[in-house]
């Protein structure tokens, strides 16, 4: 199976005023990734309010998405929802219109509790799309899946034939390089914390990733990787400390998926708002989280066009 | 606003093998649970597994009940979603089939950790069948929505007219307790643990309740209502002792929405396994749970056709 | 085993300005609980600090209060430590200075995870003071041991000879009253939440229980009991009604460790600040918790000296 | 302020069957760290069993490690306790007999929810040993105390004129790197997780350290902090990677407290059992453990005498 090498950007999904989807930003979003290093897309995940979608908007977003990218430029397809039916489908639909893979979270509801179910769900899912690579995204941080992902990789080995490996959004690096060290290998660990791509790089991991501050400072991200490939540690350390001071700033404005989307209209990229419960920024809000961004000279630094 | 007297059921969805929503019981529970005493039924939530669901079956399901549903029998749909757009579709759908009211639980994902956050989803979906009482769900173990119930019904009460109340499935009785006396008991507290009606009963609570283990003990349930209000205590005891029973043995077999299930099939009504993640029982975990039901002489005293 | 009937108070320890333990106010405080309707105390438990204390700190303390109490008046020394050593010298102590029983909570480090840890802890304390009874103090929210006390109760009953039953502060009517009826009633279960006397009492349960602001409303708790003993409903729930708005006070307060003990003050008796972590009250906040309980007009109806 | 550079090593308290601390196994336990290139010990802490000894005991241990520790050789004594007066007597203590350092973990009773509670707590005990650098010791994990280190710092840095730094064992290298980096570097941040010392050093981090594991394994955990700065990246992998192995055998056998503390019989230092609660490993389970390290051959590679 083919392994996924670079970072891979988890896009905001666009909104109108009204609320209702807006696909027109996605040609230019997709050019930006491009221009920025930026190996391919995982949509519909948390950044892009998946959950928060109906299966119609995903659809269609997985459709404008496979339109706009260039060749060579992967579309992962995040099929993950409570119900599986539905899960099942947009897995059919994403091979259908020629997604590179697909990926899908725990759902949140139930709350997973044992490996048995939540393989179930992985192989219901994964058969929807057979001759993709199916990813699992770990982050039990928003759903609650607290499970040995070790034992879920044995677990899952002999059951989903196109089972590719685990976005692995959680902070346990040891967890993550016994997983990359299982079988030789055997398994794509990607990594999911743009906090910490130069540590998990010295671990020998990380050759890929799925990012959400990729979407506007994926130049320095990709910087990370770049300088740790070129012997330049020092220069690895300033990329990887600046990526953490952006960080700190979208925490301090509800984090990526409020405060991170923000950003992307302060770069150039109107997205518009969140869907509820998310709260969206004020006017206000918005005006200090650039003062902030400009204190650390983000805005001299991150993804342009 | 009217208030709920007496208890309503928590329907279970009946499955096809195939794993397709079979509406065919649904005539015959509706008969089964007037017959026992039941007021109304809550569909589409937890134990209905409505969460599982895609939103078209979620409507049809809503028309079923609607149906089949006698005079005065009333149904009260479950509109909660991840996406707040389904939401507000189901709850016009709701209104425009004359169901009596509504109800939501909080998303489990983003999980909600600010009341603001939870008035305003609520809000976006009341407004969506303005005509019915909107119930909020109260249900943290599932969801992780740990916020404080007076607070919230502060927070609530000027912001959405037909706010109606809470079904309350928690443990803090001291909390339900001050959101009944809240106002002079502006809002209707619907008690949501079949546990524990007599104790609310005697602090002045349970007047009206939503129940899940009523699908298959409702009589008995019931019976606890009627047994207070006769001032025959020692039968209320006892018949709240049984109900425990029950629940442990349901316990045993993975709660309510899988054990419980099952029982309606012991009982005489099949309603066919459960969605994945749910774990179906085994034939083994059913002649098991069977005995522990004899046992306990279950069958001589349960809802009956 | 002898039951407990009647409602336990757990006070609080005095301190001196400079931070040591003040013995003085002791005698006046055994005066006051007896006056009020208490049956005893529950010493160096959580009310009273107990972890905050030395060793020699809670032997003099029990040695104080055993010489205070007059004869009837129980006096159960809370023997739990992190330290199974202090604790079974605490429990030998206890024993030789003739205190009627002992207690001891789940250790909060290391977390107890499973029932045979915790089993083992009570067996070593209890064997200190063999001819005393022995009660697990079930209060999870503050040592995070959230184990099945059912479970407990049917590991524990064979191992422990002294073993009488579980003070139960947690708010589950459900589990309280499936260990009250194990074996028909074969411990004794103590019932730990003045905000929910009612309701238990309703069940069969609360016979006998332990109280933390019985302190101060020891005398409107008792009134629950009798009331409901006197079959008059509704005078018991004014009188936990009352009681809740009391408890609604002190959580505006930091709880009834910090709030509760100043209330001693306000009625007439100063215990003192609390020992650090706790956050001492400052003067300002003493003076709102005193207009707050104006307010519900408490100072006309709580103990009286 | 002295920065610790290397690791030191966070030692088991050796028990006699009776129960009783062995003082007797100390002088070659510190020969043993020495020789395997350890730079002082960090006592009575989490692997200490500190929690679980009287005052009385740890002092007497904390004499002892002076009595064996050779020039140069550090020792910190960890005096978190419960009961603030209790530390603040073993700061005093540990001050007079000349220790290097102290150290405190946050309470886990009662639950520390606030900064400035810890503060304060950190506060009364540094000051009973002014002259030594105190550490804080940041253990989430297993005392419930989630806060903000960064938060942390800035509260503390005007309160404590010998706040020294965190021993910080917790997942996130992210909040670790912000701690580091704050003030440029203010404030000594020692790695505490043996699992992650190779990706925290890439960062820049990790130039002290506090090891469990080193106990048995300290010299491949040097050994990655030597290869890391003679530039031997696959070296330090595959010493990281064997570390890593060697904690996977320990979390087989309920961590490190008792089945680390079980390998110290095995490569020839018997340190006895521990303390109740925590479950000793029987002797069928020291042979799977024997096998399972044999399997990865560490007795070829551990610390040797």
């Amino acid at each position: 199976m083919e392994r996924i090498i670079g970072l891979i950007n988890a896009p905001f999904t666009p909104f109108y005023e009204n609320g209702e989807v807006n696909y027109e930003p996605i040609e230019a979003y997709a050019r930006l990734l491009v221009k920025n290093g930026l190996k391919g897309v995982f949509i519909n995940g948390s950044s892009g309010e998946g959950y928060m979608l109906t299966d119609e908007e995903r659809m269609k977003l997985a459709e404008r998405w496979m339109e706009v990218a260039p060749d060579g430029f992967k579309v992962i397809v995040h099929v993950g929802s409570c119900c599986v039916k539905s899960s099942r489908k947009l897995a059919e639909h994403a091979q259908k219109i020629g997604a590179w893979g697909i990926g899908a979270m725990a759902p949140p509801f139930p709350k997973i509790g044992r490996i048995e179910e939540l393989v179930k769900y992985c192989e219901e899912i994964a058969a929807g799309a057979p001759k993709l690579p199916f990813y699992y995204y770990h982050i039990p941080a928003f759903n609650g899946a607290f499970l040995s992902m070790l034992a879920f990789l044995k677990a899952v080995e002999n059951r989903i034939p196109n089972f590719a490996g685990i976005k692995y959004t959680f902070e346990s690096l040891y967890e993550y390089n016994q997983c990359r060290l299982y079988k030789d290998g055997k398994f794509d660990m990607l990594h999911g914390q743009d906090e910490t791509i130069l540590p998990c790089l010295a671990m020998g991991g990380a050759q890929g990733g799925i990012g959400g501050t990729t979407n506007y400072n994926g130049i320095n991200l990709v910087g990370i990787i770049d300088a740790w490939k070129a012997g330049e540690l020092e220069k690895a350390r300033e990329l990887q400390n600046f990526s953490q001071e952006v960080i700190n700033v979208i925490c301090h404005f509800r984090g990526n998926i409020v405060g991170g989307k923000r950003i992307m209209k302060l770069i150039g990229l109107d997205l518009g708002g969140n869907r509820t419960p998310f709260q969206n920024m004020t006017d206000d809000e918005e005006k200090q989280m650039k003062a902030e961004l400009e204190e650390i000279r983000f805005f001299e630094r991150c993804n342009k066009f």
